[in-house]
């Protein structure tokens, strides 16, 4: 059945042991806050996480991502003090729980060798874009689609990776000269790890449990009970 | 300086088969609208699946998802109806590729053996989210990066899946009986294959082009070109 000028290949199941490092890549992904070790990462390996990000699905290929690099120390420095003014008012949502959210730490902007921002340009492939005239954040989507390849990535390579997300977004903007039609949407702290939590870290800390796979099934709609 | 009390583990890169097994993955995932086989996909398989999408980051550990398991025939003609009257009216804003357009397959919604739904609950987790606060949006993300997840352990088991978007969203929800708090991110056919493209099936058949990775490269802010 296979036809190379149609550009089709055979395509099965990996063997046991492959099948089996995906599935770890996916299972021991960590978001990393606390355990970057400082030693750089060197530019072949980077190139391949970000070639991985690269290989995620986009809307009418699109590709709507763009890679910033951010290693300035003076940049990293501004970058720092937004999280913690973002950070504050954060807190403030959580009242009832200041002495726990206190003691999280939520970032490795300075720690982490390397950051870098996702971001969504909401102009790419022009005004009309296949599969995108009925959901416009399918663009949104991919540049996330994108993100969690490159953390899959990394996890292979012994690299953890840090989403922040606590920031205004117009400091974001500021400070990375964006313009309007970007989005910045996954921004990520990565370097070298040698150990890395067994469960989610605000699981393991008691801000938050994992919800049991079965509750979150539905089938053939909404809050229909699937088939005992 | 593993400590199991406080939940750490060793964590170092994979063997390099491992972390080659999770390139592949990366690199042959393709979206698939044309080669499903009709064989059902055996819920063990299926299990692992959304396992794998449960395992994805999720902002403040809020694991916004729910997966609606899409089997009843006549909701899948509904569907695939809706879903026709999306693609005339999508067909439409592509006057100059007319021809081309309408010789895209874009679905496989009748033929894939299952469909599902990834949604993304807008109130799971309360009206305050861990970081959440500063950009509402980081919900809808993590239900992307489930999504990924799910397309990368389908590669490795030899299930293709294809991610449909052209659907009016009223139609979508009302279709799905979803309430307003919550929103379909991902609405995806799955099935056993046996071949696949080997580039993006937009790319092979001309409708778009892989743009180079290197363009896409920034350094420290926007349009800042790498250093040589």
């Amino acid at each position: 059945m296979t036809d190379a000028a149609d550009g089709l290949a055979p395509a099965g199941p990996f063997p046991p042991a492959d099948r089996a490092a995906v599935y770890r890549a996916i299972r021991e992904r960590r978001d990393v806050r606390g355990q970057f070790r400082p030693d750089p990462i060197d530019p072949a390996t980077l190139r391949r996480l970000l070639q991985a990000a690269h290989d995620a699905p986009s809307v009418g290929l699109s590709q709507p991502w763009n890679f910033i690099l951010l290693r300035d120390p003076a940049l990293r420095a501004r970058l720092h003090a937004a999280f913690q003014t973002a950070n504050a008012e954060a807190a403030a949502r959580f009242p009832d729980r200041a002495a726990l959210y206190s003691a999280l730490k939520l970032e490795g902007i300075l720690q982490a060798p390397l950051n870098l921002c996702i971001t969504c340009d909401r102009s790419r492939g022009g005004d009309h874009v296949l599969g995108r005239t009925h959901d416009p954040a399918t663009d949104l989507y991919s540049t996330a689609c994108a993100a969690q390849n490159l953390a899959l990535a990394a996890r292979a390579e012994g690299i953890g990776v840090g989403w922040v997300s606590i920031f205004r977004q117009d400091d974001l903007r500021r400070i990375l000269r964006l313009p309007d039609h970007v989005v910045p949407v996954a921004y990520l702290c990565l370097g070298h790890v040698t150990e890395l939590y067994r469960q989610p870290e605000l699981q393991a800390r008691g801000w938050a449990k994992r919800l049991p796979l079965e509750d979150l099934i539905l089938e053939d709609g909404w809050k229909t009970p699937p088939p005992a």
